[in-house]
């Protein structure tokens, strides 16, 4: 079977690196690139991060594009509070070679959806939306020609994680996350109600330890490093790990739960900025737009993520 | 033990009936008055139905004050589709002799509370909390002399009922729940992340029918007519039984888990109107201004319930 | 004739004070009660400085019924900057000896609008609408016994005073403006647009001081006071004299001019609290609501001024 | 002196064009490309409207890069009741054979900011400021790059024309506004305070159509058309011309009065969409950030303008 052709947009992020490592790892997935944007941190350090993950996987033939510095019209917060001053805090990784590409991420975006058939390229948002909703803003076209997207975006039954009512991505730059739910795009949302139940227990942890490649060994550092922010909020047996989910659920789609709903999303009040409103009771005549997942089979998924993470050099 | 006087301000609503029949059955409270408002259905359909219930139970020496016809700023909305067109549809009740009492319920709230002394009152609020807002606004001294305040409002983890993100009781006022969250009063929110977990499944249903009084066959009539509505919606095993809960936190605290939290109500945005923000993980620094249940230990409540209910006439 | 029966609600303020003289100078209107509001100042002085002003014009057949402390759901706000600490800063006005009625200001007009035949109270407000929201709220049926309603209140092509775009007794209570608003009152509205022409210029002045009455000498005094504000700020010829004109649009009311028009009232917005939508160009399908006056006469306001002032003691 | 290099962001519309052949008449002025975008009526109409005034001009030298087909994230609307089908209604015009350029019309902004030396480049919007936006969020160095920025956007003392509070440009897609308004730049705006006293009266119109040249004919053509609907709606003397104003503003500054002010974009709220709070008087502590016009020397401007299209072919 052919691999699906991906791109990867994201703001790494410890979770973001290990979810790029589960989507090299995986022969049914080809990255055609990978998109930085600002989030967890600056875009400088989401791009230097995205180039060191490449670099550790010996991937360097993928290219990197560097995306949008900001929000579109919100001043940037970060999460180095969580992910630390690189964003990627954990494990010693050498400053890469690897440079990024001179074009824009958001035409790399474009380019690359056109120049394959309609239906060829599933877009995976690990951090804020911006990047997307650029792309679709100024070529609306690629709407239907993306055959999906998958991103790691929302809350229902979860609360949020940066306010009591918006998961970080949706919050960070809520107006992008707006623009996409409105295009016709057979999305799929990983929110915080999926990734809430797959934790690193610490015996999760111990066996992620175990594995041998310098690969394992930079995601069990960057998980070292990152569990101990919710660790302490929340006093679970495990931190979440978010955007792997989005990885494995184009892998292993039978291991999630989820209901095709409609999700809209507050922009406008300061209050609940960035929250999800997800009709799961189908109370309202809005349309359904996503696909929106609220469970995961935890043990199978983790399973998965370790057998990949063990392929990689 | 002296009883802990209490005023019912409400809806009825087949489960603000039981919330009032089970207040009445209890020795430990004592009802000063009790008070409608439009909600579930008109002001002049819920006046009637408090008339009727305490007609039912024997107890028309309490007085029943009507209350606002209207919320404050809103258009109002009913829920004549889960309550029928009396709002109480299910047992056929006479038309009560009972007739309420001339004088507002926004002033009998304010002239009883002012009448006894400080740290006496309780109120209860099983509707939209329009009377409560008016009389705070008129007269804020009421807050601080008021012991307690319970409402039956909000969800945090649960998304809403009558909106996919707000609860009925607040999405029909907004305004009035913002206003009363923002006096201080010791208030204790019983939303529905409690009271989705108090279903009134069929093996429920036969017990409260197998009881004898006129009161028991009424709340079982009842239960029977409002609990279809839920149970196609949601699929559950039964149907949550909402403002029962709050007399049931009254009477038996121990039952119930909770966390003092910031409530804040979404007043402002369309999409989310009615919305409860729940500071659950303390993540911003708004002040602490209700204790915010979110379970309940559903057996023991449901025997508490049974056994009040066998005591009535 | 018999003359028109009004009820003034008022936050004074210098400029409601002159209003008032203004009210009890004219035969044409029979003042029924003074209602004070949180406004200007708080409600404690605004309920003085109405006794005081009925003391000083010798009115103290007249009742003053104290109304609401603060706005339904706002932080109160002052204009203390503008009114001197008391709200009626510059004459010298002994402590008054007249008390307020101990009927709060809510059922004061509630009760003397439905004491009378339909049709036959006008009530003016010169503050923040909070007591005429809450009589409406609590007693709906009032709006359609009044005869009329006039505001001091809004703004269309004069941006705002107290924010860039709103009018200081709507922004101190936007809820309360909008409740007024939905309901059915043959309302009309004297905006900035008017005031900002009826300015106080130094020959104007030196006219009043010429005056001889306690009264006008009291007046001259505050507008003495209240204009070194407005004069500092705009740098017009003279300072706006705003609530007289309420006054003088029922006295006079060729000397105006306006649209029927609907006005709504921006809650939502922290930018644009308190702003008035005016329909000008009735470009939306919303009802006419209000009676929108946006030109006065204002040499014949001034003359009319004048003359009643010289009336009275 | 060399002439000032500015770009023109359009959307065609005979004030557009109109605004156009003012700039290509104008020696001062070196137009180095026309940016079309959606917004009086679809980026089809527009930019083939901008081949057509090139044409008309014969200026085919100067490239149309086509910008954006869609406000960033709201439901487009347009305002073909006022401009026609085909936005430029009134004369008639072939078929332009001018193509417009294949590089997008935000990539062309960026790219000529870059591509000159700081401070050499203007930009004039006379649409939505969608195009603008995007390259900001794209490439946040061209805002210190740009010489300036001249808006015709917002009202104050006007009302709206599209909505009560909002003038059309803004309220198409305020989202855009607000981004731009965010970016340090000198942004000049050219609002309906100043196009409201810029009216073509029946005796300016006779004065338009005694001109000779094939471009003044056309104008005047485009102008009979267009003032149609303003006319009716106002009841003025004349119509307002509105996008003129904003080259006029750069040929002769002189004939324009303004401040320095606070100019923010109600993005939020339905009522208020697209409103311009404009800190007139500096009672804010929001940053200065525009230049706003408020009024003009009508008759020196339309003299100037005369004399323009006279030199037209
Ligand atoms: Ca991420
Ligand atoms: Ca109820
Ligand atoms: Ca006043
Ligand atoms: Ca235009």
């Amino acid at each position: 079977m052919t691999p699906r052709k991906i791109i990867i947009d994201t703001d790494p992020g410890q979770d973001d690196a290990i979810a790029i490592m589960l989507a090299l790892a995986a022969p049914e997935l080809d990255v055609l690139g990978v998109v930085s944007v600002a989030g967890n941190v600056s875009v400088q350090h989401t791009t230097t991060n995205a180039c060191k993950v490449l670099e550790l996987t010996g991937r360097t033939d993928i290219p990197v594009h560097a995306g949008c510095a900001a929000p579109l019209r919100r001043t940037p917060i970060t999460a180095a509070h969580v992910h630390g001053q690189t964003g990627m805090d954990g494990p010693t990784l050498p400053d890469p070679i690897l440079r990024p590409h001179t074009q824009h991420g958001v035409d790399f975006l474009i380019d690359t959806i056109r120049a394959h058939p309609p239906g060829s390229i599933t877009v995976v948002t690990l951090g804020p939306m911006t990047n997307l909703a650029m792309a679709l803003v100024k070529a609306p076209d690629i709407a239907q020609r993306m055959a999906g997207l998958v991103s790691m975006a929302g809350a229902w039954a979860q609360g949020g994680n940066i306010t009591p009512s918006a998961e970080f991505n949706v919050y960070a730059d809520p107006d992008a996350a707006d623009i996409v739910l409105r295009h016709a795009i057979a999305h799929t949302l990983v929110p915080l109600d999926v990734t809430h139940r797959f934790l690193v227990t610490p015996a999760r942890m111990a066996q992620l330890s175990a594995l041998k490649g310098r690969c394992a060994r930079a995601a069990a550092a960057m998980l070292g490093f990152s569990e101990r922010f919710d660790l302490t909020k929340y006093g679970w047996d495990g931190a979440p790990l978010h955007d792997p989910c989005t990885i494995g659920w184009l892998l292993a789609p039978h291991l999630f739960a989820g209901r095709e709903v409609n999700v809209s999303i507050e922009v406008d009040s300061p209050l609940m900025q960035g929250a999800t409103a997800v009709d799961w009771w189908h109370v309202t005549d809005r349309p359904r737009n996503a696909l929106f997942l609220n469970d995961v089979e935890s043990d199978g998924l983790w399973a998965l993520l370790l057998a990949h993470l063990e392929r990689l050099p």
